[in-house]
């Protein structure tokens, strides 16, 4: 909280000391938990999965203090949903009104995303690399794919190398945005909310507030590349280029991005909604935004035709790349379950055949096959039963189903009432809790949510 | 076509000759394929899914034939989706207007749903059980579920069965809507629609335009009789009851429909829509018809609130047991993936324990796990695909949505535009031969459609 802090007095607005007030209770509360003594120093994999999935919540607890004691979100539990938001890079809001806010608070709420982005715990991990060998399951549970691969042997130094390129990533487009015409502190919080693919602005029209489309282009650029799995990079840098380039989920990802962007650019110029340049780089954008599960805008584009919606809205379901801060159910599965499918028609035909899955031409073993299948369906299961609690609130069901999409795969608004000229805040108390935790649950790959349903989660001894 | 003739004979109206032209249409084109000599009689797998596939397509072009002679359907693509949606037990209709047409083209139009409702090719072989072992093939293709077991080891003697149980249920549900109070004809009409879970009716308003309390509740609970996978039938017959009961299969279905009927008659009454007596009617109604995918409806529930409307919906894709005349994903699969959820918990808890799926206390095998798994994603990729080509329409995407999943899940009507008392004929020709290809892929499980986009299942030589 102190580079916020640091913004409040540069602006000299009266933020500054609910963020001092905010830093002595985290300091406190940091230090006391640190004191503990902890009897058992045995990590079973259950508990990595139950404390980050406890310590996402905490975390959120704490980010939520300088919202609450700044008055600018007076109940708590509207904090919190802004902060889950925040550090869970969805770019979800409850607050109707943006730039009336002090630059503290706004800068806070967007450092939130760029912290989230790598994973709290990976900056942690980079940070303090001290924790050691228990930490490992700490790790499986926060890597956003079903199979990434480890950089290098250390999690610490590949935790410090991922910090590094994102850091660089961020710094560049900070640059270019200051290039391109943006203030330094827009610059700033529009490369939080793209490195952490969150999508916060300090403008109530969102990216759309500056009407210049050399900062579209940056952002487009940027957020699509921050959509991609980080180990490519790091490969890259090792001079390995091609495997880069040949990798399979990459050239998906890709793939996707552009047939989509046509089609979207096609369907809104021949329904007249924008010249043909207009059609190109609202599509653009916004195709990139959403694939990568940012979520900035700059257009209304839910008064789009309802293919180009239903074109983002699968891009939702799609998220980027695994290994990246991308959310969703992220392409590199998406790629597994097609070729699933595939599979399955192929045994149908030669039922004797032995038949596998390659992907960058290594096989795919049956229990990966087997996980990320399972995954969908309980991605597809989480959907339904928090559409259902939804529903609950009366809303329409467009509304409801893309709150529950747009939560569970980070990526921000949603369609009709929360569409991008509008908010959250409209929705209960319960409700905002249900989609809290399907911002974490999306997060967080599912499983360590899904544990804390289960009973012997909670147990004192496992066998 | 012989019983729909006769009643046009019966009621003198002037569709007799359509009839008449269509039966010799047939007989011709029937005896000159039975007198084609096959050279090789040798089935693949492959060849009895294409031939499923292909004989769906083919029996519904043959069926189409009397809407088009008799003038009441001119456009052969809506006569075609009438008939797709008739033998594949949809229920869907391009129909506005219904109560002003030929009592026997009404009559045909219903029927196909009987025929459809336990399958063409299981009554084919009943009545013709001298194919002989290569259409064992068929009967995999045809058989509604993952797994459904073998009555009897022969596939003739079984059919048998379960056509003999189904005119029997039938028969009795004629003679209750009978005793209830509806002419013969009109309880012919539903008893069809009911047992084949289709849904067509000869009133413009469905079963709500009688307003008849007993016919409402003969309709709902035949409609879950239908439902029920017809082997627990065979088991009560052979005095199985107690395992007919413990079936888990049957349980789920039954505690879903209970706990759906309570929740929606709950939301009606306490949002004012209907009195306490008739949330109960309406809720009950809805939830048999919609689980079982037969679609009739007594009261306009597009009007519903949200949540209703949402239940509603997520019954949609569960549709009704394995191993019945419904559609849609089928409670066994249900039941399997929420058992492969939970166990992937519990893998995560205990890595190294041994984790098996039981069903019925049989451990189920990883290859019926890996299909079923696979079998959901492919059901959403064929839903995603096809709403994606339908939202081209430029219609709402409640309308695009629940028109793709009412399809593909065999049930009938959806929201808005084709809500129950809306159709399917404001939809452009492509879109609806697009939900007749979601219809039979429903019905068929899927796989026989999925063949048709493999090039090696058109290659001459397989090895």
């Amino acid at each position: 909280m102190v580079p916020p802090l640091i913004v409040s007095f540069v602006y000299g607005q009266d933020d500054a000391a609910a963020f001092i007030i905010s830093i002595i209770l985290c300091a406190v509360i940091g230090f006391s938990l640190y004191t503990i003594h902890i009897k058992n120093i045995n990590f079973y994999a259950r508990d990595g999965f139950v404390m980050v999935a406890l310590g996402w919540v905490f975390i959120s607890l704490l980010g939520s203090i300088p919202f609450i004691l700044s008055n600018t979100i007076s109940s708590p539990i509207d904090a919190f949903f802004e902060t889950v938001s925040g550090f869970t890079t969805t770019g979800s809001t409850i607050l109707q009104e943006i730039e009336s806010l002090p630059k503290g608070i706004l800068f806070w709420r967007s450092f939130t995303q760029w912290i989230g982005g790598m994973g709290v715990l990976v900056l942690t991990l980079a940070v303090l690399p001290s924790v050691g060998a228990s930490s490992l399951h700490i790790i499986k549970a926060e890597s956003t794919g079903p199979n990434v691969e480890k950089l290098v042997p250390k999690i610490g130094q590949s935790a410090r190398i991922l910090y590094t390129i994102y850091t660089v990533m961020t710094t560049i487009q900070v640059i270019l945005l200051l290039f391109a015409g943006m203030p330094l502190y827009d610059s700033l919080i529009h490369a939080f909310g793209t490195a952490g693919t969150g999508g916060f602005s300090s403008r109530n029209l969102s990216v759309g507030a500056y009407g210049n489309v050399y900062v579209e282009v940056v952002i487009t650029v940027f957020t699509i590349l921050f959509g991609v799995n980080f180990s490519l990079y790091y490969q890259i840098l090792k001079g390995n280029i091609k495997s880069a380039i040949e990798d399979e989920e990459f050239r998906f990802y890709i793939g996707t991005i552009t047939i989509s962007i046509i089609f979207v650019a096609i369907n809104l110029y021949s329904n007249g909604l924008f010249s043909f340049s207009d059609s190109i780089r609202h599509s653009s954008f916004q195709v990139g935004t959403i694939i990568t599960t940012t979520g900035y805008s700059t257009t209304d584009f839910n008064l789009w035709p309802t293919f180009s919606k239903m074109i983002l809205i699968t891009l939702m379901f799609f998220g980027g790349s695994a290994g990246s801060t991308a959310g969703g159910i992220k392409f590199l599965r998406i790629v597994l379950l097609l070729k699933t499918v595939k599979r399955g028609v192929t045994k149908a035909l030669h039922p004797r055949a032995v038949h596998t899955i390659k992907l960058n031409k290594k096989v795919v073993d049956d229990n990966t096959i087997s996980r990320t299948l399972t995954f969908f369906f309980a991605y597809m299961l989480i959907f339904l039963v928090s559409l259902l609690l939804i529903t609950l609130n009366g809303k329409d069901l467009i509304t409801s189903a893309t709150a529950v999409l747009s939560t569970l795969s980070n990526v921000g608004p949603g369609f009709e009432v929360i569409g991008p000229m509008g908010n959250f805040s409209d929705f209960s108390h319960g409700s905002k809790l249900v989609l809290c935790f399907n911002m974490i649950a999306g997060r967080l790959e599912l499983l360590p949510m899904l544990l804390l349903f289960s009973p012997t989660a909670w147990k004192k001894a496992s066998i």
